[in-house]
């Protein structure tokens, strides 16, 4: 990128260890004046806030009042942006380029209602354009959105990278960067697989399926929003020079797509809970009457299995939770059971978690699914659930098998691929 | 106030310490509780930052840029009254009362744009009644404003009390608390004079005399806001539960201004450096090119001595302002100096500290000056420079002799006029 100069808008989003101290958000501020002078003039730069201090305000927040509305705690949580972008333009200004601080009130980032968890509906880009005219270099605040009766919203945690990717998407820029401290996605999380390589292109369905899947280097909305709009993802680590280091998350045509290597990536997510649902009557309506009760407590149902035996007059239906939502998502349901009558009853099972392969060259491959199961198997790994999707198979396995699977998946598909 | 509800508005502020630690949020929340249903629901509260924060932010823009635009400071230091707001909303939830957080640009506290210090043009109070209509106690931000086009802008440091005091007249209130670390005006600062006595009603003249004179219990501009529109003012010390510790600032009826002390207080600024300008010719427009020179960089003068020599063709003229400006404004005049020509030159004594006495009573008591100069003299402190109003005697001596100087003179026209 450094050395390209292109001549449509370009984002960049710069993390909260990005901007973790004010050295740091100097050095963006050079390397921002760097590429200006080269010719990139339009420059649009999306900040989090400074690393360590979105908790703190939350745990403010939850200090005084645990049960806060949540439109007080997303006036609270978005303060630390405002700081950041503040001290960023001021940084930009220090190295000579004029610029300005844009909140989302500012620069008109509408959300619905949804505090906490709001949706991007509409970004104004307006002021942007004005800016770049002026010879202006903006910078604006991720995480926060504002309603139409000018309420602050916050995108949840990790929200700043759909910030920068819906930026992009409304301003039709050339690509959108995100400036974090990895270099970009690896095949496993190099902590727990030591052989861990960094992939450096990546179709979107893959980036999105590994973001959903646990792997914390983008937002899985950020993805869905670059896939669905085409966006360019380009996540590279701001603290290593070398520029040929990153991930690009793209569109990857369908002969790169052939070409693909059967596995990707591999992910590993702990904490992970199976909930099951025993003696339910094999009867219409019953499996969405359960899923209903949980959706409106607002948790998220990862995997579901089901598999129902033909002639039987129950059923047992089982999903995974992530164990957060254990304690509500229980009583929920336990209270659900009752309600219902019979004996229908629920039953949860702790210390789980999911191993996934991941990979677009799994469609044109048979034989993965059983080599997965196989190669688990074999070394001792007890699979309790199993969920697959055209590019994707997860195993729920003992969280204390957890590290092991991702190192033999890792060794079986990618390392052993690449020999 | 606590036992009499009103059918007027309140305005409550509450200053830094007020909010500094979470207990302490709570406990404002419980007294505005118990005030909400003791039958006081009008309630609009002001906030600052909480203690320490402001300074916080601050450091960070002059750490990251010392010369940041003004625009970019506002942005960062305002921060702090957007998480003061929050939590209070929420503390007041956790109380049972409703509560909304009102940001400057979402009540509408709209300011010009002299960032920094920007001053208040209007505020739109419609949110504010329609809050009291659905029951619910709103949360205003003190310190911030924002202009037309939607900049954030700040009041300067203090600037919480005059939001509160311009909010109270925009909503024609009954009453402005502001809430801080002390019982309110003192005859003298109890740390230099141990025998200072609380103020229990001080007439605006007062105190607007006392603010401007070095008292740091409440900002100048917001007791000069109360003062033209009749605002009354109670300060009072939020740590402190006696209700009658308190000094209410008000207009005084005739009758009481006549029965005034003499002297209400006496007020010690320390950090004062006179300079003075010699051999200024003797001709018309000299005077007004000193001061503008000095306008022109934003430093306020305070008290200026001219004192013509009748048939010299030169003068002297002598003005005091803040030592922190000295360097810079020495340097100002010294340019117009040389620029000038002639013998024209400028001189700096730095160590000099201005004592006032200020009372009402002094009005229509003669010979307080005389009697001022004399307690001085007789004690052996030079009197340096003499300013006088029709309420405020001001001697500028060194600052070694300040505090003695402030006790000569609280000794004399207070301790001894109660006995």
């Amino acid at each position: 990128m450094q050395d390209l100069v292109l001549d449509r808008p370009i984002v960049q989003k710069y993390g909260g260890t990005s901007v973790g101290t004010l050295e740091r958000i100097q050095n963006v501020a050079k390397r921002v004046a760097e590429q200006y002078r080269q010719g990139q003039r339009q420059i649009a730069l999306v900040v989090s806030a400074m690393s360590g201090e979105t908790n703190r305000l939350v745990e403010l927040v939850s200090g005084i009042n645990p049960h806060s509305s949540l439109r007080n705690y997303d006036m609270a949580v978005s303060a630390g942006e405002q700081v950041a972008v503040a001290l960023m333009a001021a940084a930009l200004e220090k190295e000579g380029l004029p610029s300005l601080g844009l909140l989302a009130y500012q620069l008109g980032i509408f959300t619905d209602s949804l505090h906490s968890k709001a949706r991007i509906r509409e970004i104004d880009c307006q002021r942007l354009y004005q800016c770049w005219a002026d010879g202006i270099v903006p910078v604006v605040a991720g995480f926060q959105g504002v309603t139409e009766n000018l309420e602050i919203t916050t995108l949840g945690r990790g929200g700043s990278d759909t910030s920068a990717v819906a930026l992009a998407v409304a301003l039709n820029a050339a690509v959108c960067e995100i400036n974090t401290d990895v270099d970009g996605f690896y095949t496993a999380d190099p902590r727990v697989v030591p052989d861990a390589r960094l992939v450096e292109e990546m179709d979107f369905e893959v980036a999105l399926e590994m973001a959903s899947l646990g792997s914390k280097v983008l937002h899985t909305r950020c993805v869905e929003l670059g896939a669905k709009f085409h966006m360019p993802i380009i996540v590279r680590n701001t603290f290593t020079p070398n520029d040929h280091q990153r991930t690009i998350i793209m569109n990857l045509s369908t002969q790169r797509k052939l070409e693909a290597p059967v596995v990707s990536g591999v992910t590993l997510d702990r904490n992970v809970v199976r909930l099951s649902v025993t003696q339910l009557p094999a009867r219409g309506g019953m499996i969405a009457a359960v899923f209903d009760t949980i959706a409106a407590s607002g948790v998220n149902v990862d995997i579901i299995v089901h598999n129902k035996q033909e002639n039987s007059d129950s059923m047992r239906i089982g999903f995974t939770i992530g164990s957060a939502d254990l304690v509500r998502t229980r009583a929920l349901l336990e209270s659900w059971c009752r309600d219902q009558g019979g004996n229908i009853s629920c039953e949860a099972a702790e210390g789980l978690a999911k191993v996934s392969v991941v990979g677009l060259g799994m469609q044109s491959h048979p034989g993965v699914a059983s080599r997965v199961f196989s190669v688990l198997e074999n070394e001792g790994v007890a699979i309790h659930m199993i969920s697959t999707s055209e590019i994707k198979i997860s195993c729920v396995v003992a969280e204390r098998d957890g590290d092991k699977a991702a190192r033999i998946l890792h060794r079986a598909f990618i390392e052993e691929e690449v020999r």
